[in-house]
């Protein structure tokens, strides 16, 4: 489906870096839903590039609901969402035509495309696309809010830098991630947001780049929700955040450590006390696909922003020879920060399409205004 | 879509472990296609238990194709295929009936299906659903090696024991998957298979269980196929792993390796001889969700069997009370040699159904007998 | 998605008329609903070839449920039913291979599939298919009756006799309903059935064959389920009944009638009698493809059977010569009167399908045996 | 899928007739197709509203690509067309909240969504978003015209008036299409021309409205493209039909006509004259849901525009009171004429969607600029 994603809720993605604008649009929403468009202004402004450690390309990306919207609150039908661009320098790419960034889609468009595909600033294969996942997946989060349920991600790792995880109490856990979601910068542990930023610098100074791993956590989501083989969470998840320009490895729970756990050691004991939970989280709130009730715990890996401003071998493919590289233009020397919020926000859009699989359309629709 | 899969070509999967038979439709094959039923069966037998190291549950697995194939060759209508459940002992589970196994998907079952679901031996979540994997995917992993794709896996890890890794000279590598393709149990490093099988036996004698990670190779997978956004190799790819049961954790290439790296270290550098290929291939010959003609490089974190033998800390969810659990009946102390041809087969299915989007069917299509 | 079709319930429909079985799996049912198989039985009934208007290949049509069902009840996973082929005459099709049946999907099929189909009988294009269609459907009109959702047709023409339409009295019209799915040959008006089977024995004399016109109704559908554009009840149902091969035309009310209306006479005038009703149904329930809770209307066309005993003009594909056929084997001379319940029951489907999209598969599930 | 449609080709439709815009994403195309922005226009103005007989609502329905085109070629990622709303009188329908117009969408849109929907002017149900069907199609109707496959569409009925069917000559045809895409009102019969605007003027000036029927018509399409069950040709068509609001009937060929035809008049005799055709063309070409190679025959009927002027019976939703009901504003009193252009370009979508399907999107990529 290539640009849609999703069962009974679905986004549709679209635009590229230089075009005139990219946008969003969400279908299978519940109608009556009052859509709080600061809300989604203050998430567009966390994946915004700002300060020294982003690019120096400032667009103030906000958000138009053409479409799906009326009175304030969902109408059910499409609601689609138009982003500008603005601060386009595209002739920084026309040197560029024909020499392929390495770490970038340049010689896979090439080859996918025939050569056709808008090779200005990646075209749609840019970063910039993930403004559509914000805006889109803010308006889910905000459903989701509506009922209780939490999500936020903090830097795991940056560089070489390690921040503490969530905590694995519930209550100090829903207070880290209403922090996380006041800070532009999501780091649990103070002392390391200072040393991350110096690693960024760092890179930038090198005119070099870096990445992490982000941590997210999902509370008061409802048990029983997902699908053995094709719909798991896990699946779906993966299949939202692979989507993300520069994902390359999602795990959930222990992920790759549960290798050299033993069955007794990963296994989580189940415990009744009112409601049944587990006594443990190794799994991630999700068994067989299926979530338990507990928090889901997702590790996503940004790898180090591709563009740089070293020389780099290459090819031209015009030309068929091999090439040195420098790339101009502004770049961001670490994304993972401005990724945070995207992350947060496919986690949301797809995890409310899961919850409205079940419970159904009805069960997200508001009261009408008269019988 | 629950338990169907794919875009152009698609796969459903039905049935319970205790039920009369399991099994899987393919839908969207080309027609034509000789189809080698011994080499389904050579899978099949990769997958089935063996030895002490394995469950002593032990069945043909003989699978029949009862549509989509006429006088050996596909028809290019839906071709299913059965499998019969010979061995099972359903009563070894009457007796946990409301005693939810930890690590397992009873009590997410009971929630999602309000206690309807068939919780003998797992139901419909059973591992042994992956046989219908093994006996669809073998038969597009036969597709796409008449097209030259070669695709393989070892146990990287198992318990704390490492293999080494796939050798990066292509040439070699293709021998070391040949290799593992002949081998029961799956390791590169002769020294290490019998200290891997050692360990899984100590976990045995414990009454305990281990897991591990698989690493997967695809050679010779052309570039230019794959999307950006949702139908990315790599959210294709993990979406299907992921409908593996015990699967946790999905990466490409470095993986979360990619945290560590600077830029300069994560990009691979292009240089053109002959053809364009990248001097490294941390990417895991995917950009931008497309491939560019490097082997494909999946690792795959298989968490370890749930079912242990040792007393677990439980809840019965017919009384609400604390128990004391002991499961019975046969297990595999471990799964990951097992899970290895699941993991070759689904992604022999995935690249097989990204390419046919592309090329189109025709191009997959046998000539003709009359014209 | 050619043999899957759905939204939050599919069906996938596989299997040759002369292979071992022909098949279906119903996936996203809600768990717990009790099905009863003797319905199931006497929907297949309906549907079998019985008496001298009908072919003489008899086949017992058992459905076999091999998953999906535990204890009377479904799971909630998917539900696939085999039937087996016992009747098959291969060796009357050895002879036509090559020569192109007028009417009949022969020609197509070999272009489609370069020559690689199963020809026998038709293969994937039979209408031996549709017993999959009733035998999944069934269980669909259960779901709906079990919410007094009635469903019924009648041939509102055969050949050239017409039946007298279902009454606009919504009692009297479910008294119908009730009358029709009691009879193996539907027809309302008594005196047109004897009509009607001379028509087909007359027809079957010559050895040509007739079709029809089927009038279907659903009764106590609720308001508001449906979508505008793609999801459209009309485009829903139409899609799923030209699955049904032989069906050439579907419209909805007035259909084609609609062309001699003025807008005064088309518009069907509300009115408030405790529900807001409409006092005509010339738009059949549907408005803007949305249900308005009044009946729903369809009149789906069955071309004559393409097998007749008469020599007709063709071509041997194979020689790319001009042949005179006479098809030789079984047939049937009318096939309106067996199509009936194939037309109820992916009506059903459809109208299931779109009411779980809304009201969610919660509210379809029956209340857990245990909280 | 609600709003998106398709397989390998997709369109997703959104937006309402009152908003600031309305618009299309077609995702899955060729790279490298130069569009002719004009011919766009064309088929843009053939379903503008012109003269007495339409609506005296005009817009300029300019459709701006926003994403999808580099160059003057389509770059194979998705193609987003944008067409503001210029000229809503939305005070128009403010007396009308509340108060069900009968023959449209107001209770059935209200029941849906609760009474969010946007109502004025139809909001997303609202004929205008027909525009986005012909901007998106009118593309796909140039690719296949690349081919050499040709669509047109006549009003065979307007109100009581009947125009000559297309010539079943394929050359003669030919020319017809031609001919019909000349012309803003396209009728074969010139002397039925005047007569059927007649019969609109004399239904407006009673404050009425009239529908009809289009026949359709698409020549040089390849033989062996659809599929049996499901993806067949005339699901595929009959359900994008039917995503044009007004649409309650579509038939293939004889269609309901099939109903008096006995099985050796129906069928089409096979001759092989260089290659393999049928004598007749009852089957409209295609046989078992895929196309023989003959001319692909559609009816379509319009029902009558359900906006008029007459005083008609309804209800206030918001006081339950019966009402009487007088639509002011502006409406067509018969939109058959400006539908054509519409049915043709779903009709194009559909069946380019189902070529590419088969032969892949690579079979329609232009070659590359660049080796």
């Amino acid at each position: 489906m290539k640009n849609t994603f999703g069962n009974n809720l679905t986004m549709t993605i679209f635009g590229e870096s230089h075009g005139p604008c990219i946008g969003i649009t969400l279908d299978g929403l519940p109608s009556g839903f009052p859509v709080d468009q600061k809300a989604i202004l203050e998430d567009m402004k966390k994946r915004k590039a700002a300060g020294k450690i982003s690019t120096q390309r400032h667009e103030d990306d906000i958000p138009q609901i053409v479409s799906g919207l009326f009175q304030g609150k969902t109408t059910g039908t499409p609601l689609t969402i138009l982003i500008s661009n603005q601060d386009q320098h595209s002739k920084d790419y026309e040197s560029l035509k024909g020499r392929l960034r390495p770490g970038h889609a340049d010689y896979t468009a090439y080859k996918r495309y025939n050569g056709y595909q808008d090779y200005r600033g990646g075209g749609h294969f840019s970063g910039r696309l993930t403004a559509c996942m914000v805006a889109g997946g803010s308006i889910c989060k905000q459903i989701l809010a509506a009922r209780g349920v939490k999500i936020g991600s903090h830097l795991e790792q940056c560089g070489t830098i390690l921040d503490k995880p969530f905590s694995s109490d519930k209550e100090q856990c829903a207070r880290e991630i209403d922090q996380m979601n006041q800070k532009a910068f999501a780091v649990l542990d103070p002392h390391k947001e200072d040393a991350m930023k110096q690693e960024i610098l760092l890179a930038q100074q090198e005119g070099d780049s870096i990445g992490g791993i982000l941590e997210t956590v999902v509370l008061n989501y409802p048990a029983g929700i997902g699908d053995p083989i094709f719909d798991s969470l896990e699946g779906l998840l993966s299949h939202g955040l692979y989507a993300i320009p520069a994902v390359k490895a999602v795990s959930f729970g222990e992920g790759f450590g549960f290798a050299r756990l033993k069955g007794s050691q990963a296994n989580d004991a189940f415990i009744c006390d009112r409601t049944i939970q587990t006594r443990t989280n190794h799994n991630a709130g999700i068994n067989g696909g299926i979530s338990n009730g507990m928090p889901i715990l997702i590790h996503t890996c940004i790898k180090p922003t591709p563009s740089i401003y070293k020389t780099q071998d290459s090819v031209d493919y015009l030309t068929k020879e091999n090439v040195q590289l420098k790339i101009e233009g502004r770049h961001d020397p670490c994304i993972l920060h401005r990724a945070r919020i995207v992350v947060d926000c496919m986690c949301a859009f797809v995890l409310l399409d899961a919850w409205m699989s079940k419970a159904g359309l009805e069960a997200f629709m508001e009261d009408p205004y008269a019988c």
